[in-house]
């Protein structure tokens, strides 16, 4: 975690920290773990297979050229991170994330986990029982320190061109304050300036499903549509 | 409704239609109200007392210099109008509209209410039985043609100053395409541009609650946060 005496918002006091992107094989994961490998950041894709893990590192260090990114198991990717980005589809979250569950413990744990549906009349947010995907992680693991972030980051923008998506905001919510600093400083390197703390871990009930609004916007208008938060120039 | 020949996006080829805001005393109602007589839309206040609702006109015409804004019970203003704006609190909202439900039926009823709780942890969105206070609405006025629009605009900045509030978008829901056009188009007349067509009315699940975001966003920055869609360019 760098030391105590760096400021938060030194990116480069926290390069020494490890993170792992479960289910980082899958688009928004890998757009993630991309990201953060070229902003300098160790990390280790985790997956199922570790093998498939190991394609996609490959795939990234090409890319990026980084030789800080590999590929694991989720169990030993996560055994070896500081910080936990949960990347993974709803079905099947609570499975996953009670398995991994003693290797979460004590961590930060990101999650951008968006609990969605889609019928004839398009995109909706699913009934989730804890809330949220982010509580019933908590719920899980009460011991890891969850905080909610980059739900609405599109997969496709995450693996493009762009150097910054200065144009999109990160809303980080949660109810450990240093841990949303901390995820907040991660979303500078995607953003190019830190997430935004939204409050609470509860209103990932907003974010999470706020997701649908937007694939419904990107599928009316043709577009790869972003949350951008307005009037915040004093922050 | 303008003439069929009329451009959807001519506002001034819907001037003739008539606006009631029921809630129009509150802060956001008279906001809304406020930016559509400064537009030179015809507009009725509605309130529960006739009287306080001719003083918000009153008030609205001192500031505006429109004489095309009155105030009147609530039920008089909907039986007058063609487009109705449901600006209340969601506590009362089904008895109110139910109420109303002769004087809505047929007409293009616009809600942005906002079911929101609070409590020490700060605000959050209310479980709705029908999912959202615009579902609420269409369930107990079945001939309504419902829109969810305007849930995101600050009641301090529709009623301050800025000419213009370019920096926001208006998320516009609804399962009637034509609705949605006019209500897009009323929109314009406070962003200038108009609103985004967002999809189904159900999606107001998402919109109505995401408001406490903005609230929490704005407690813990000092700010008065919007919303803006980033990636819009091609619409």
């Amino acid at each position: 975690m760098g030391t105590s005496s760096s400021p938060a918002h030194d990116s480069s006091a926290h390069r020494s920290e490890t993170l792992a992107v479960v289910g980082g094989t899958g688009p928004q994961g890998k757009g993630l773990a991309y990201r953060f490998a070229a902003a300098g950041r160790r990390v280790i894709i985790g997956s199922r297979s570790a093998e498939r893990a190991a394609e996609t590192a490959a795939e990234i260090t090409e890319r990026t050229g980084s030789a800080r990114i590999s590929g694991e198991t989720n169990e030993i990717a996560c055994a070896a991170a500081d910080i936990v980005v949960l990347a993974v589809p709803f079905s099947g979250h609570s499975g996953l994330v009670s398995e991994l569950a003693p290797v979460l413990d004590g961590k930060i744990v990101v999650s951008c986990v968006n609990p969605l549906g889609f019928d004839k009349l398009g995109p909706y947010g699913l009934t989730v029982e804890d809330g949220s995907a982010a509580e019933e992680a908590q719920r899980l693991v009460p011991g890891a320190r969850l905080v909610g972030a980059f739900h609405h980051l599109s997969a496709v923008a995450l693996w493009g061109d762009s150097d910054v998506l200065s144009h999109e905001d990160v809303l980080v919510v949660g109810d450990d304050e240093m841990a949303k600093v901390v995820v907040g400083n991660l979303a500078a390197h995607i953003t190019g300036r830190p997430g935004i703390d939204a409050g609470a871990l509860r209103l990932a009930r907003q974010l999470e499903p706020l997701t649908s609004v937007l694939i419904s916007v990107n599928k009316r208008h043709k577009v790869t549509a972003g949350i951008r938060i307005a009037g915040l120039a004093h922050v």
